[in-house]
């Protein structure tokens, strides 16, 4: 048996990568966990808390931000948006692998404050294909489809910090892709010296 | 598709905790190849040239030595023990993921010199589990079999150096883990950058 904490799981890429579609599949398996966001905006219709996100107020969330609760946070559009630290740690100790789909900046910040974290860039089989998935949903204009091809182009500068790359052919395929990872993960040598310091101290 | 040339994974664990028959399971699989060592020892009967050994003159063994040829070599016995590098960079280039079994020491240098080698220690379920695994072999007198413990032991402490842990529950088990652990690998990060530029240098 190896280690039964649960690892933090990063999925990143550019927005028509399938990123989305790929964690709803991933989080079918009991093992995993999905972070839930804290945020200030107001909840939308439907919207729950505690399954959605954890609503605060904007008080509320920069007392956060002071007493270290959040493992990254941002700011868009006047409102606040972060991962709390107490919920992944909770759902990782409970065993589960927690996945948090976040952007790269974020992605990066929390690499930092947490090296054993793992991150993984979705990329779609090619950028002629991230186009026609763009153009394909049918809401977006074509000046905003462009700034989003850029966005990603960039974004690509900054895979060689992410730990794995997954090529979405199939979201079946990529959700597997996913679950090899995270099973090599958990066997790594150095999540697992507990069980070597077990082994050695076993009396024969 | 993520990057296709091979990985070198190497394999090792202590006396008892099952990795040659591990290996032996691994290799049924096409994708794989087994290094085969070089030594200067006399071929036993069967034993073939370039399928069990590459048999050389101590001459010989001793100018791959100075040539850089080999990828990590040993004395036993006043015989030489090495990895020749052509062979396993051969492999590599058609695809396949070269395994070679051989001992802490050995894999630490050829880490040292090829850092995306793979590393894999393969421990038995417990120490009990592996004296049993000694003793039901037959062949050793007690004495042996102590030192083998403590060597096993010490092994135990180099794990931290090694990339992977894989317990040896059962041979097929083992076997599946080490699958899971090198398709992970083909898709780290920096195994890929070749493919980011393709995708980055495509015309859209």
């Amino acid at each position: 048996m190896n280690n039964n904490k649960g690892i933090i799981v990063i999925i990143s890429g550019p927005s028509g990568s399938g990123k989305g579609t790929i964690v709803k599949e991933i989080i079918k398996h009991d093992r995993y966990a999905l972070s839930i966001s804290v945020t200030t905006r107001s909840p939308r219709v439907g919207e729950k808390e505690g399954i959605h996100y954890f609503f605060k107020s904007r008080q509320e969330f920069e007392e956060m931000i002071h007493r270290g609760d959040l493992i990254e946070w941002a700011e868009f559009c006047e409102n606040y948006y972060g991962t709390p630290r107490s919920y992944v740690e909770k759902m990782q100790s409970e065993g589960k692998d927690v996945i948090l789909e976040i952007e790269v900046q974020g992605a990066l910040k929390v690499k930092e404050l947490n090296p054993e974290a793992v991150l993984i860039f979705i990329v779609p089989p090619s950028l002629t294909e991230l186009k026609n998935r763009l153009i394909g949903r049918g809401t977006e204009k074509e000046e905003i489809i462009e700034k989003r091809l850029k966005r990603a182009l960039e974004e690509l500068d900054m895979i060689n910090k992410y730990d794995y790359l997954v090529v979405n052919d199939s979201i079946h395929e990529a959700a597997n892709k996913i679950h090899t990872i995270v099973e090599a993960e958990h066997m790594k040598a150095t999540r697992n010296l507990d069980l070597i310091e077990k082994i050695k101290k076993e009396r024969f």
